[in-house]
């Protein structure tokens, strides 16, 4: 490769970056900038991918972290030949357009992660090299990738990304290597004010093999560093690499050239001062024109190769993969559990997800270091670890966020995957949850200790807007199921929908169903249904998971008061949601009271029934002590439900 | 002191803490039994404060950010002094005991912060410190303290703690010294799965001093390392304590110990071991009952002391800082704003609180890394630095997260306190400002770029569910203020309030309702009321936000077509929930329809008027584009709210 060719490409990266900017009057050119040098190297030198086969599954993954860099991720795809013209990037951040104003996976051909929200995509880059070494030692020959991701200074100061690369680190992820953009200037200014920390010394801790290179624009330096960190296959490498944002701009090495646009005038003179002719907007000259071609050769032959592999290897299992799809009898487990006549449903769990487990095995998670509590361990199977890197239970440390991230990059590399905390730690790991409802990945999100029953821990570990809360996020299905056969009804709504879930389950026994199994079975996807019905039934009660059973107690109180009632689950609201007029009308009938139940926020639960719903539930912290104390001292009891009914009607 | 009396007294905090667990049945027992030296070497050797007076301002402040040993804490405080008495610890964990499962600030004479969700200790005592330096140069001769956490393994992996530690380093806090209870085991099982990282290298990289002790029952290395780590003015220090989960038990060393109780017979083998009567329970010698009034008069002697001081500094400032109250005329420039025609409420946020820092010189704060768009700077003062010690902008970094907790303690030292970034970026933080509802702290959390009027950043950046999910948490104030004035009042308020506030501002220009000044700050403060009335108005129009003024074009729209209607700010749910049923029947009538319109989700908004309410918002992700296109595409537009309301008539 010629240096003219070099720095041409590198020039095309910068500018199609910077016109897309100025195009849109809004983005950050500050990045592309500086960072277009490494992210030619990375792509032109070392990146194994097929552009016109995006979803080529051996191909390595590209995550760029600092989303807000996103024009410079479209002026890449569109030079290496993605299916991204150049019509596109002249729409960038508009309605519609491939190029939004970060990058969204699903939408844009090679944009492997959706990120902009800092720091998850360093996380999501470490959950997708767990998933190359799972894939890699149980598909000997098929699976053998690299991950890289470039990060930024504000990537790095996030706390998730720290969770993720110490997991990192002691999992000895010789595939994940990061290029980290140093340019020491994030949006407010110089970092010096905020983050003056020795980087390289921390991820040296963190057991990282570390590579610095002094001058981001030195494209066979970074390429060197490249070949020793690929070397490297015990530990995972970041390159840091000093770069000036803004580079070659008038606002160079400042904040202002993060993320406004340059304007017109400043545009002209970087070009100028490049060496890059002024006009026409979104130049590519003849020799990087050429590029695509020739990655296109190299990509097919790649990825042909690989088909062959994948032929010979004729595994069922790889096929469903690769497909997304679940083998014939994968649930047929979860279809003869038996459980007993009292279980936590966190207890249920575990036998639905061993069940589940069995029938897919490459269903693969962990917990943040609770799964003593949460009972999310695939029995049988190892810890996972670089000794044992097929192990399905992964330990990720007290790192609910690191774990939320890492469960997406193992789902986005086409492993269903579970990662479970208790249900008030959740709030620790929400900007990685919305992301999974963001990129509909099958990330199965399994809450446990679900209510003030938790009893003596106390209102810290108290969950009380959690449920609801987790129920504004648009997309995930949230699942609170009333018994062990809701709980496994959960997980086979979890393991067929077509983006994330949340089950919720609690720490206190609940009693099993029996009676009701088939109601429960052919009742549960609709989200809500009747599960006792009376004649005469002058009111509704409809609650949610352990609430279930008091609201079962409260309609036998009640019939004997001579108050038939009709008691329904509502184990997810989304589902339920999404039924016809008619359906809602058979579950909740169409004058009678509703009065819902759920020991949480009663927020939301007027939306069942408009105009005729009351609702008994939490409205303030809980309390320290024995569960049941706590329970009956908020007011949730019969005697309570039995006012509220006889209250409305 | 004799190493005799050290010897017991130890053993005196391991036993009492053994006992509470035993006798609540529940607990963690291995923290305590591990960490008990520590504690005692740091409270009976260096831990200046006065038990009879917990609230001395000018105490050292020691966080158990490992809450879960909530035993220890208790065990402590009891034995030097502090009002809780042995019954207290006899129903630790009981329904309205002064002994919670973790400790809860506000309820237990003693405990600095409530703890529990991990990292979040870690995080506040950076907080403490900053506010310490503060005081200490704003107030010279009257601050002078240190800030002492006992962190965990689990803390240390969380990504709260690593930012704030980050911060911690570049602020050179040398005040703060953590006591890092070393012991290799977590709640799952032994460390080495998860956390194999170097941490005194990691803490040397943030900039610290590091000081290793191998033995955690050594008193005195304890002792000489804190003397060293108090003789580091310009490090934050960490000592790593080598310690054995369940010291002493037959579960020594393994998570056994960590989480349940020890049994009976494990309990009085422990005993025995340690050379400890085996029974009564809660046994303390006469030797360690004669510590508390000792350290009842020193403290006595340094809170006198310091009350002088603070009477010779006659500092009108100090009283308020002291009691928690604002002078007179606090809000006077707050009153005189004069609003442009049109402005962003982030923008009549920034005048807002200048305003306010004008009145009460110790408000303090900053942002994570976004005060250029959020625009929360005390303009004239310089950014925190510990050259500018009494700088009033605080730069957090690109760590939400580890605001929030630093924020909370800034507030809990008595400085109120605002934190800010994009709305979206609350789901970053929410553990801390669920804290900070939890413990009634001044924090204020500034939230701007507040709904898909954020416009190209595209879905990642734009809330959704995120108004409505903060206002599910119990205790905290949300307001989305409609304009200027509005932005001005809820200022007002979250300085008024007796807890924390969350502002919701637009990155978009709203017009500002001059000719309603009189009528918002008269209604404002009760959470709704009536913006513009109409004769025979046939619904009303509530709105939040941004949406007002669509709601009083929507109105212009309707009158025009002879449908009058009454339009209703509705600024702060939780202000007007609490307000009674005569002023909600005057606010939005008694039998009007009711629309609702928030560029959010719709959920929560039927419980405004119950029966008679249709919510116009946005149940669904965003889209990349100019914001008024995509709040045009989402169908948040005056048609739309005329056609809800003629079919709701």
């Amino acid at each position: 490769m010629s240096a003219a060719l070099d720095r041409d490409a590198v020039n095309t990266l910068r500018f199609l970056s910077v016109d897309q900017v100025e195009a849109a009057n809004s983005g950050h050119p500050g990045l592309p900038l500086g960072a277009a040098a490494m992210a030619y190297a990375l792509f032109r030198r070392h990146l194994r991918f097929d552009p016109a086969r995006p979803d080529w599954a051996n191909r390595d993954r590209f995550i760029l972290s600092a989303g807000h860099g996103s024009a410079l991720i479209y002026s890449l795809l569109h030079v290496v030949g993605y299916e991204l013209p150049l019509d596109e990037l002249k729409r960038f951040r508009q309605l519609g357009s491939r190029t939004p104003g970060h990058p969204e996976f699903g939408w844009t051909p090679g944009v492997e992660a959706t990120t902009g929200p800092l720091g998850q995509g360093a996380g999501m880059a470490v959950g997708m090299a767990l998933a190359e070494r799972f894939l890699r030692e149980t598909h000997p020959g098929v699976f053998d990738h690299r991950i890289y991701a470039l990060v930024s200074d504000g990537d790095l100061m996030e706390g998730i990304a720290s969770e993720a690369c110490s997991l990192a680190g002691t999992q000895k992820l010789g595939r994940l290597i990061f290029l980290y953009d140093a340019n020491d200037i994030s949006l407010d200014g110089p970092t010096s004010h905020a983050f003056t920390e020795d980087v390289a010394g921390r991820f040296r801790a963190y057991g990282w093999q570390v590579l610095e290179i002094a001058d981001g624009n030195d494209v066979d330096a970074i390429d060197r560093a490249l070949v020793k960190a690929q070397a490297e296959e015990n530990r995972p490498s970041i390159l840091v690499i000093r770069t000036v944002i803004g580079y070659g701009s008038p606002k160079a090495g400042t904040s202002a050239a993060h993320g406004s646009p340059l304007g017109a005038a400043a545009t002209l003179q970087t070009k100028k001062d490049l060496g890059w002719p002024e006009e026409p907007a979104f130049h590519v000259p003849e020799a990087v024109k050429a590029i695509a071609a020739d990655a296109r050769d190299k990509g097919a032959a790649l990825s042909a190769a690989w088909d062959a592999a994948v032929a010979k290897s004729g595994s069922d299992a790889l096929q469903h993969i690769l497909a997304g799809t679940l083998p014939e009898g994968w649930d047929s487990a979860l279809n003869a559990l038996e459980p007993k006549d009292k279980e936590a449903t966190r207890d249920s769990g575990k036998a639905a997800l061993n069940a589940v487990a069995a029938g897919v095995p490459w269903l693969i998670g962990g917990s943040a270091d609770l799964v003593s509590s949460t009972k999310t361990e695939v029995s049988g199977s190892p810890i996972n670890s670089p000794a044992e890197p097929a192990g399905r239970n992964i330990w990720f440390g007290v790192r609910e966020h690191g774990m939320g991230a890492a469960v997406n990059g193992l789902a986005l590399t086409g492993l269903p995957a579970f990662g479970s905390t208790f249900l008030v730690f959740s709030d620790y790991m929400r900007g990685a949850i919305r992301l999974s409802a963001l990129m509909k990945t099958k990330s199965i999100w399994v809450f446990t200790h679900d209510s003030v029953f938790v009893g003596e821990d106390g209102p810290t570990h108290q969950p009380i807007e959690q449920v609801q809360s987790l129920r504004l996020i648009p997309g995930l299905e949230v699942h609170r199921p009333a018994d062990a056969f809701e709980t496994a009804e959960a997980w086979r709504c979890a393991m067929t929908a077509s983006g994330p879930s949340a089950l919720i389950l609690t720490r206190q026994a609940l009693p099993t169903l029996r009676d009701r199994r088939e109601t429960v079975r052919a009742g549960y996807a609709q989200g809500a249904y009747v599960l006792a019905d009376a004649d005469g039934a002058k009111a509704v009660l409809a609650a949610s998971g352990s609430e279930v059973s008091l609201a079962m107690k409260a309609a036998e109180a009640l019939t004997a008061e001579g108050i038939p009632v009709r008691v329904v689950s509502v184990p997810c609201r989304e589902r339920f949601a999404a039924q016809s007029a008619e359906v809602h009308q058979s579950v909740l009938g169409s004058g009678l009271p509703v009065v819902t139940l759920e020991a949480g926020t009663t927020s939301g639960w007027a939306d069942l029934a408009p105009g005729r719903t009351v609702s008994l539930g939490l409205d303030r912290f809980g309390e320290s002590a024995p569960g049941d104390e706590v329970y009956a001292h908020l007011g949730m009891t019969v005697e309570a439900v039995v006012g509220l009914v006889k209250g409305s009607l």
